[in-house]
């Protein structure tokens, strides 16, 4: 089996843009698998903060720097981006449509064409308009895939992802998995495939 | 005049020790003078979150990440590491002293053997002792310093200082200010430097 990383992301979140995005050209230079992690971050903010927004709004100053630190980091990587006319847009729908696509080959196209859409395109990606015309973009069956994306079973699935991202110590988004090991942040991309190739430390004791 | 980078750092900051070893060979291959700026946290943090310790204890799970990050980036740049058994240590005698080492040959040396004292030793920074045995590893005259760091001049000027960062824009450390363009965290240093060189967008408008 090919070497793999783990992409946990929460397609509300600016970070995870860039991420999703760096990702690509980082797994293929190194041969290695990406597996698509789609997950909430609304319940782990809520849990771990008390908080009902992103730690960005609760944050005015860290909010701002963290809207130029966007324009800056897509300007140096050659992303596209605009800043959105509203941050966080609810998820849900597309993050379980993602959830979908992890098993699918057009899951990674739908899952760049949410993040344009959401920060390079200021669309609207809480709306059920918006994410058929993503998926319809990334050559996925539209009905089907939204009735799969709302089956009580994907749903649930959803749930148990997220717990499983809060199980594994993320509190924010992107992150890496890398044989267990977790790299928080797209700036520790690079760290995460050096530990994938040979770590430098030993694992982490459980907690 | 030599190009410059301002270091914004808080002597109780983990990221902050790892940027202040970090940036000595950045700036020495870009042929760039360092601006050492002390400032504190406690106050920003107080202002910005209500918080009375560091953000990384208000939220454990971030913290606990935190930690191992820090192993796990230390390992890897080759810098010594211990987990204090105190976090955060009061930093306003140590900070004080660093504003005044700010203009003197001495003050890097200061900064480092603090940090040292801090993540690596274990010691106490907020003790008198501790901080006039790191004074005088720095080459310093002790009591003289220690006299010059708490006349309320230089009380003052910390809190100028302070103040300063927060008019910034600064939430966290450490921080580089190239240009008047704001870069936080150890990971951003490569990009401050590259900014330097040629920065990549207009200026930031002033809000």
């Amino acid at each position: 089996m090919a070497p793999a990383v783990e992409l946990w992301f929460e397609l509300a979140s600016t970070y995870s843009y860039v991420g999703a995005e760096r990702i690509v050209p980082l797994a293929r230079a190194a041969g290695v698998t990406i597996v698509w992690r789609p997950f909430l971050l609304g319940p782990i903010f809520a849990a771990q903060q008390g908080l009902k927004s992103s730690p960005f709004n609760a944050n005015p100053v860290r909010g701002e720097y963290m809207w130029r630190d966007l324009e800056r980091l897509c300007a140096r990587h050659g992303l596209p981006w605009r800043r959105p006319s509203v941050f966080p847009r609810p998820s849900i729908l597309a993050t379980r449509v993602a959830l979908v696509g992890a098993s699918h080959p057009w899951g990674p196209a739908f899952v760049h064409a949410t993040y344009r859409a959401n920060f390079a395109e200021d669309r609207d990606i809480s709306s059920r308009e918006v994410v058929a015309d993503l998926l319809a973009r990334a050559g996925a069956p539209v009905d089907a895939t939204l009735a799969a994306a709302e089956s009580p079973e994907n749903k649930a699935a959803l749930r148990d992802q997220t717990d499983a991202a809060a199980r594994l110590g993320m509190f924010g988004a992107p992150n890496l998995v890398v044989n267990g090991e977790l790299f928080f942040g797209q700036d520790r991309f690079e760290d995460a495939f050096a530990w994938l190739e040979r770590p430098w430390l030993p694992p982490a004791p459980r907690t």
